[in-house]
């Protein structure tokens, strides 16, 4: 039987905002595939912020996606043949594979889903690479500890969401920065956080922030960076921390943005600020899925997932993550 | 026998700059010294520019001196009458009293002074707070390293010229960042520097750091902030630690300053940023003074003074330090 795969690749580089233009939905007819290798058909596949770079002509800490290449990403799969004697037919695997509905591979770099404590789509984002990028960033990055008060950008995100949430089971103060008034909600009322804060709607960041952070702020996990992180530095407490996971509100920016000077601010806090990549810690990863698994079976991590449905829709869903779109983890759903 | 003490006391907050104005030289009759009192005479106040910070209505990590107050500072002092059995009378003792001619002490947080190694104004710089400033921010918070490319701002400063040093003892590779020719010269074929780079001459300067650091910059001391700093973070290499131990460019400025955002760039670098305080590294000073007297009697470490003669003339030395007229350690030299 044929089958015919179908792929969206990079058309063109963005100038600026990401458009749905910059991407081509292209089809082809899959190959057989040759001993060791196992065909892998995608359910799900993952949008994240970071893949926007991956979209500039620029070699950052990955290589840049070639013009049509498929796009860079995570995806769920089921093993629907197999030449590989490690993956059986029908179990779930992650893998590297990029945007699209087939993909082989030789069965190296593929992870495999347990399909038992939760919905197999948590592994494309609170037990999986995000779950692990808010454990590192902010238990090792952002040295969280009992009685700390936390804050992070992006609170409603796929990271960010997780992030204030471990924070509340280490016995933090944790307050998230949002974009609306529905977030704020959800991240108080469902999730727990003891504040949020709609940056859209506030008028002084600083002083919103500063009533929220009676003590100054210890640790601060910044997804977003721009206007809402200068807000921190004026309030941070001494020895903080500052984990850069992401800048997401210049990652469409076209030239370099201006903002005010701040680190003289750093020497009478002593603060540190530390970028990291979840990579770094790949080594410890089974550590963080171990503990993440735990607190969503327990009930003590919910997350929320925001699904779009079919391949072709993926480059609606990614645009959607740099307006704010979604809350939780921005999903595409591609097959059953 | 009457002595009359002659003080410099903080007359008015500077609004940006500091002038001459914003002192006033007082003098008073010393009063007898007391059972455990020690009186001292300066023979050299030092002048750094972290007393600006001192000068501004604004608690930092220390207080602000008080309108009327005498200035704080660093001398560099002789015992002229002791009640105390610890301190005889013409022993060379540092003291935090500030800047004036004879200061009463109760013999706590005296540093008592060997002059046997080196000539005792080092006490106020290699073998001071400078020097520990530099030995602990360029080891411990840059963490440099046999084989690190290092940076250091402020090059010919007191702070900057030891770091430089110090790296060149640790077999790193050295550009040092300076306000004059003179100053390159200095620090490239006195001091041993690997380069050094004017920046009021440079036409571009992360192509000229570019240059000289074709590796990337492992490490970079931060003595002066600003557009000068900004230059470094396009070429930070992987896991790169800068030290944040001064922002003298902007010490005087009335209001915030802009610049260019730059913490996306540590992310793919997964740089760190930390600010510090050489008091913090309080119990380790023996460990640093210790070094650094080895380096200066070995001639491993060299250093240069700019002496200005007389009490008064201190608030000229003291904003001398904001236009680099200081090449090396800016003393006053009071008495002998």
């Amino acid at each position: 039987m044929t089958i015919v795969n179908r792929k969206l690749v990079l058309a063109s580089r963005p100038e600026g905002m990401v458009t749905e233009d910059n991407f081509r939905l292209e089809e082809e007819t899959v190959r057989d595939i040759e001993d060791g290798e196992v065909l892998l058909k995608t359910l799900y596949l993952s949008v994240d912020p970071y893949m926007r770079g991956r979209m500039n002509d620029r070699k950052s800490y990955a290589d840049p996606v070639q013009i049509g290449e498929v796009m860079t990403g995570e995806i769920l799969t089921q093993v629907e043949q197999s030449n590989n004697e490690s993956y059986q037919v029908g179990e779930i695997v992650a893998a590297r594979l990029g945007w699209q509905a087939y993909a082989i591979s030789d069965g190296r770099d593929l992870r495999r889903i347990d399909p038992s404590p939760a919905p197999i789509s948590t592994a494309l984002h609170v037990l999986g690479m995000p779950g692990e990028t808010a454990y590192f960033g902010l238990l090792d990055v952002c040295k969280a500890k009992k009685g700390d008060t936390v804050v992070v950008s992006g609170a409603a995100g796929a990271v960010g969401s997780v992030v204030g949430q471990i924070a509340k089971i280490k016995d933090c103060r944790v307050v998230g920065i949002v974009g609306s008034d529905e977030k704020v909600r959800w991240i108080t009322e469902d999730l727990g956080f003891d504040a949020g804060i709609n940056y859209k709607t506030s008028d002084h960041m600083v002083k919103d922030l500063a009533k929220h952070c009676p003590d100054g702020i210890n640790c601060y996990f910044d997804n977003v960076g721009g206007p809402i992180t200068d807000a921190v530095f004026p309030l941070l407490a001494l020895n903080s921390h500052i984990a850069i996971c992401g800048q997401i509100s210049m990652y469409n920016s076209a030239k370099a943005e201006q903002g005010p000077r701040f680190l003289w601010n750093l020497i009478p806090t002593r603060a540190t600020i530390q970028g990291f990549l979840v990579f770094d810690f790949f080594d410890r990863f089974p550590e963080a899925i171990k503990d993440l698994t735990e607190w969503v079976v327990s009930g003590q991590i919910k997350y929320k997932e925001n699904v779009i449905e079919g391949l072709e829709n993926a480059p609606r869903a990614f645009i959607g993550l740099f307006s704010g779109e979604n809350t939780g983890k921005q999903l595409v759903h591609v097959a059953d």
